[in-house]
């Protein structure tokens, strides 16, 4: 196990009609003006806006609001709600939606105070945040972990740049989740939430530390739930145990606690599927269905025991030889993606042999990348490859 | 699942020779004049006291010492580190041991800015507590999971009554775990840690709450890990990995990360072992390895479930009737005890069925309590005599 140090300060308050409770949360907290930022608009549908307006009225919280954040969100929204909560002298910012909202809000609490360009955090790594805006959100899609981590993914649309930034200051104060209100959610995004979840517990679970065991366990449990509470929401989309199943799975998988004793987590997965819904507007849930079995496939050799013991432990595979085994256990991620209706391959998104190389380009400015096999231009390209 | 709201801000920092950056912490969070609060010595013996002094002198940190806690800590112990406190107006708690030297230091840091008696936190139910003294400890025993939570039990010698309190301001702020430390351990204390760490994860597993398989899951991770691990470390006492895995697995098992979506949890069989541990100064380990198993007869019939799931995932028992299974995984239980040499019964540490009634009475006092069948006085005698 390696040395870690594991420090998440939001509160999570989790359950049925727990969101009318976010008003009360901020006035504690001694909280007057909010932005409040949301996506394109499922809010209105869901009643969170509704809920939400109506508890910060009651306790008195003035707002205002930036709206059309988009799925991958980009950089210019962010620099545009920075220009509005500064005119407006804000204290804190409110998000309503998912991993977008929430990732926009964290670059606006971290950009505020800062001088310069809003995409500094991600371009400069030795830029010193000493100072955010506290958040308060309340998530309508689990999927991306973002409610509990203190990370963030955004788009700079001049340069194609889909980048991350961290710092433990914007962690968010308080997450509000109601699984309930993710009953309306499209199949799709449902889907894409269970691909999503799945990808940041194999980021950790295939990255190669040894002597993780009760990690391994913890992070198969949340799998074997995603799996199994997934099937049956996609025939029972407003089943509220599984929505609460999925829901708390998402939480976890990416607020670091499986991640413990471990080197930080792999990554590659992600950081190619960055590259290719930087290029294509896709679904970041239905790219990293694409690249996460080609990537298996092509490091697998490098970490056997961690595929053997996933295909024996989360797909029953029992029988065969180590490597027949590992190459299972990826074969079955695989059929189960097929069989929730995900993407499996690049060309089921109309991406041939022609586009992979300004993927692979895009992917490798950050080159090398990866905990189990550190992946290099030419690796890029050979699990683009697979993934066709 | 149930609606809950889950927080724990304490920085966990685990893993081999960390424990000399505690100075650079304090000295980070701007504290000039520390209470260092230890136990019976071992801390001279294992290192700890020396790596944490010269830290302290490093970063130009002073303390006061109160050392002497015991393993069942009493209010008496808490009233002497107040006053010690107050006399060298320190700005901060460091506690140097295992759970006893946490929860004194907690009773310690919320008791500082009360005007009463310091057992007031226990006994007056709507005290408020609005301030306490930042606890930054070095763990040296895994079992109590003290060092990530925000609870605490003390005893009053003079009522016998060992009770708990708890408030969200004494989580630890930083909890320094090296678990290559707890090698010198005797092995009755490695013993008594495993023990403690099943019984926190037994008292949520059974509180009879539905749907909640992740943290079934969850549970049943931590669970097999303390049980393979602990099982190594009784053959090899100074093995690095599996100290890690246990260490680990004591501040999960009791960090209330497992009682998410639970009713929070049964916890009959602390209660019943509080009392008994009041009146017989034995381990709160040994207390809990005989009440556990004696509760679990008593009551599987009202969670059978769960006492069939937990037969069927920790000791692979898969034949049988629903009721045969929950009873073999409670024979388990007690043959695992047995097998790494825990008392399993009253007889054990020679308690008869003459003392059973003040064991009773003193239990009593708080009854009733349990989710999963509400124990009444009658109840906590009968379970006694299943305990003989």
């Amino acid at each position: 196990m390696n040395n870690f140090s594991y420090y998440n300060p939001t509160k999570l308050v989790f359950g049925r009609d727990i969101i009318k409770c976010i008003g009360q949360e901020l006035a504690a907290n001694n909280v007057k003006k909010v932005l409040m930022l949301y996506g394109k608009g499922s809010i209105f549908k869901n009643g969170v806006y509704d809920t939400v307006s109506a508890s910060l009225k009651d306790n008195k919280i003035e707002w205002v609001e930036v709206g059309g954040v988009k799925a991958n969100p980009v950089i210019s929204k962010v620099r545009e709600a920075i220009s509005v909560s500064r005119e407006n002298d804000v204290d804190a910012i409110v998000c309503l939606g998912g991993g977008s909202v929430y990732d926009s809000a964290k670059a606006i609490a971290a950009a505020y105070y800062h001088d310069g360009d809003a995409w500094d955090l991600f371009a400069k790594e030795d830029l010193d945040i000493s100072k955010a805006l506290p958040i308060y959100g309340v998530l309508t899609i689990s999927a991306t972990g973002s409610e509990m981590n203190s990370g963030g993914v955004i788009t700079n649309e001049e340069t194609l740049s889909k980048w991350s930034f961290g710092s433990p200051l914007v962690f968010p104060k308080v997450s509000f989740l109601d699984p309930s209100i993710q009953s309306s959610l499209p199949e799709k995004q449902t889907i894409n939430s269970i691909v999503d979840i799945l990808t940041h517990l194999y980021e950790f679970y295939f990255d190669g530390t040894e002597n993780v065991d009760l990690m391994m366990g913890y992070t198969e449990a949340i799998m074997k739930t995603t799996i199994e509470h997934g099937k049956v929401l996609l025939n029972d989309p407003s089943n509220y145990e599984s929505r609460a199943e999925l829901a708390l799975s998402g939480t976890l998988a990416l607020n670091r606690s499986t991640g413990m004793g471990r080197s930080g987590g792999d990554w590659s997965t992600h950081l190619i599927e960055h590259a290719l819904s930087a290029i294509y507007d896709i679904s970041h849930g239905a790219g990293l269905a694409i690249v996460f079995p080609a990537w298996a496939k092509y490091v697998y050799k490098d970490n056997l025991p961690a595929f053997v013991r996933f295909a024996e432990n989360i797909f029953n595979i029992k029988e065969g030889t180590d490597e027949e085994k590992a190459l299972k256990g990826i074969d079955s991620v695989i059929e189960f993606y097929k069989s929730i209706g995900a993407p499996t391959s690049l060309k089921d998104i109309n991406v041939g042999l022609e586009d992979i190389d300004a993927i692979t380009e895009n992917a490798a400015r950050i080159a090398p990348f990866g905990t189990v096999k550190p992946l290099y231009k030419e690796d890029i390209y050979n699990i683009l490859k697979l993934a066709l």
